[in-house]
């Protein structure tokens, strides 16, 4: 498979982001090649010792960048030779199979929405990311794409994200839970009181019903679905939570004495990893045709490497072709 | 004024509860009433000596109770002589001023919501949520009374919360934030961009202007202002996180020397009352007739003072009239 990296997105970028592709030449098998997109120039001097030794590494040249806070989709009409749009055009004529980037969310989207194919019966591509919960992970859809989605939208989101829960995570039957703000059925907004109806009548979904926002820690469910909008601000409201609570945390730490601190660091380190989602390998674009992974914007080396895997196992499980085969039994 | 209280609200009612409302007397001026709320005969029992030496002090009968565990509406439908429904009866007749209760927060605001008459000009209350957040508190505001509202009613709720701010915690000018998933203008709902525009042409509030998840936790802003749907699963999602990662950090921590655990297990504990919103005083509903403070479950004897304390103070400031007095000059 050939994997495109956008070598110019994020806070860290191009060190760290090409640290990660690097990286995962490691288990990449030397048939599967990795593009790099940016700058000509400036890849080629970074990537000079490792083209010497590796001959699957690629450059694919781009002179823009796309910053994290230009407007999506004016970026995306405007840089034509932006990483974002060369690496999302590689995609959409068939020369990448998976792309990576941690840029701009919304101009990666845009960029995603307007150019490339949604697979055959998907009406809106969504944005999933998975949740480390302490237990497990859930994958959160849609986490931003679809602000003012249609119920139709959220059921095919959940189609969309069993899918990937179960080739991406091993899950045989996905448990699909419905974000709202109590379990009864009288509960909620109209748009998740239609989307229930929906999801009830699907037999191919493991529907569990109704969770509220505390669920997404109790093991209850390993997809939750909810509009764009409510599913960014909770994927946001935790990195902001697990940020403070390490930070208080770390402070009252620093009032013991050195050698308890020295014990009690790794543990404390070892507990938030276990809530950080960009150990998970950052957000899926589902219900495109190509892989589409959008890792956190202060992703380092380990979040790009973790997405190179994520991207190989989705391709070696033959991800898409089972979403079309889904949403073709739901028709027929 | 006349302050009812709940005296079956809670994990140490009603010993606890009567105990801070005795306390209570010690400084509320002699023509302040204390109506306490619960099985009748408990109550003359427990209060026998209390009613001999003073004459403030009275009880509102109520054979009922409802737990922790109640389903809220149904348990405000059925169960009518609930001390919980009780209590908002007397708000709702006008015979009290102020309602505490550290019960059953969904019943307190179904009760609330279904009981009590909105302020002159208030088109619908809303729950607020103090929010601590490891710097100090923000006031999330609606976190669940109204799932769909009007950008006209989360206008209100940002004036309503601008005041409870100012009266309850001192903060001069309180700084309002709107919920959003970026800060970009052309970022979010039809709902946002609507409400944007009516609170950057309100003069009288400190608008800061959209906000993120995350800035929740970066002390942006003293008001978060967001649909009663959205505040919901951010409130829940608060509690479900802090509570996992509680657990976690416990299993992680039996792994250590018992000397080592014992000299963190203070540190976490102090770090993580600094993000339970159930120590700061619970919900209030916003926009009502009456003062309305629910006090966290755990609630012991100064919880309830101090929250007489606060309704004391509210009332001394006049919070309502203030309220409408602002509502007034909008219209004006």
């Amino acid at each position: 498979m050939r994997i495109a990296i956008d070598a110019m997105g994020g806070d860290h970028s191009p060190d760290k982001i090409i640290q990660g592709a690097i990286e995962s030449l490691e288990f990449l098998p030397s048939d599967d090649a990795i593009i790099l997109v940016g700058p000509e120039e400036l890849l080629r001097e970074k990537l000079a010792a490792v083209m010497a030794r590796y001959s699957n590494v690629h450059i694919e040249p781009a002179s823009q960048v796309i910053g994290m806070d230009d407007s999506p989709v004016e970026a995306v009409r405007q840089k034509r030779d932006s990483s974002i749009v060369r690496m999302v055009k590689l995609a959409a004529a068939g020369k990448a199979d998976a792309i990576i980037s941690a840029g701009n969310t919304g101009a990666l989207v845009a960029a995603g929405v307007l150019m490339l194919d949604a697979l055959p019966g998907v009406e809106r591509p969504g944005i999933a990311i998975p949740i480390p919960n302490g237990y497990n992970r859930v994958l959160l859809c849609d986490a931003g794409a679809n602000v003012q989605p249609k119920a139709a939208h959220l059921h095919q989101y959940a189609i969309l994200a069993s899918v990937y829960s179960q080739t991406l995570y091993d899950v045989a039957a996905p448990r699909v839970g419905l974000l709202n703000i109590g379990t009864e059925e009288e509960k909620g907004t109209a748009l998740v009181k239609e989307t229930r109806l929906l999801l009830e009548k699907d037999g191919g979904l493991n529907f569990v019903g109704y969770i509220e926002g505390r669920d997404i820690f109790t093991d209850r469910c390993d997809v939750v679905i909810t509009d764009g909008f409510t599913g960014n601000v909770v994927l946001k409201v935790i990195e902001g939570m697990g940020g403070s609570l390490l930070r208080t945390l770390k402070g009252q730490m620093a009032q013991l004495p050195a050698p308890s601190a020295a014990e009690l660091a790794p543990i404390i380190k070892k507990t938030f990893n276990l809530y950080d989602h960009e150990e998970y390998g950052g957000a899926l674009l589902l219900g495109v045709s190509g892989l589409f992974l959008k890792v956190h914007g202060s992703a380092g080396h380990k979040a790009i490497r973790n997405a190179v895997h994520a991207a190989k196992q989705a391709t070696v499980h033959n991800i898409n072709e089972r979403i079309s085969a889904r949403l073709s039994e739901r028709v027929a």
